[in-house]
């Protein structure tokens, strides 16, 4: 990258941590463009420059998120599966979680933006994949048991994780998240490695 | 109940079924006091007699999601608590999950209005004392091991529900929701009576 490409990339970066910290304060439907640009320090105009519009910040997130998935990939490859999805069941929110306003928020964009809701629907699918390819590598080595099939232990995961977001952000007060997502994340898991599905009546 | 208590009550009914036909379709925000009095066949003012807001129908909502813990609770007293819980995963979104359109709906009304989320959160503390009772019981009778506390699979019970409601609005096109809310229930009854909790490292 030269140094044009590399200042870019460093604007665009800058505009969505900003662009992030406000929607933590503030939530994504009270944030302005202006609001991201005076954060971000840059001129107004800028903005368009890197994004068509404010939704197309959340595509940054869905880029993050991929790389997220693709890190507890390689994790899995080195360690036990299991370590390498608790290491991810904490940092998918680790941007989206920082606050319960922030998660509230960022659930009102997917449910009201159908393009945005598109959006998250593909990537949701694409780190199934991942996990599926995990889950199945880990039954292959023998830490999971092979009855359920690593695709639905995929979605099983993204279920979970829905689920322990959207309950925490009922919560009053907000509890600590990280001691949250580890109760959320060992029942997960007792159903994972549960000897046989013993649910069938 | 005198007539016209009787009359009342019918009145208040017809008005909550009519707003839930239009929430379905059109979706909370988009349908108005007057869509539902239109759709209920009563006069604008009758409305108020009834519901002092639009938000005050999910209240009602509130009492019929209410009467289903406890009608649970009755059913697991005479039967097995996996029969009766699993009555409850598919009853509670019996109405509210009518349509892709009327979870989003319902969801973004409850991330969006404190007040509304605010009587969520009891309703789901409340059902949770309920849910817990159950799972104690299962306990008492050794259907379910007890090295969990009930309180816990009560939380892991609306977790699960929680996610599996928020990844079904999410799919495209939407699968049928009694078969998506039957593989959510095995998983999360898996979780419930796995030999032990064998999550941690």
């Amino acid at each position: 990258m030269g140094r044009r490409e590399r200042r870019g990339s460093q604007t665009r970066e800058r505009l969505f941590r900003s662009a992030m910290n406000l929607f933590r304060e503030r939530g994504f439907h009270n944030t302005t463009v202006e609001d991201i640009t005076n954060a971000a320090d840059v001129g107004k105009g800028t903005f368009f420059n890197y994004f068509p519009s404010k939704e197309h910040i959340l595509g940054v997130l869905g880029e993050v998120q991929g790389a997220k998935y693709d890190q507890a990939a390689t994790l899995a490859r080195a360690q036990q599966t299991r370590d390498a999805l608790h290491w991810l069941y904490h940092a998918l929110p680790s941007e989206t979680g920082s606050s319960p306003k922030m998660v509230r928020s960022l659930f009102t964009v997917f449910l009201t933006s159908e393009a945005v809701r598109d959006f998250l629907t593909l990537g949701l699918a694409t780190g199934r994949g991942k996990l599926q390819e995990m889950f199945q590598q880990g039954q292959n080595r023998g830490e999971i048991p092979g009855h359920t099939k690593a695709e639905d232990l995929a979605l099983r995961f993204q279920q979970s994780l829905f689920g322990s977001m959207f309950l925490w952000t009922l919560q009053k007060p907000a509890p600590p998240l990280d001691a949250w997502l580890d109760e959320g994340f060992d029942f997960f898991w007792s159903g994972v490695t549960a000897a046989a599905n013993r649910s069938k009546p």
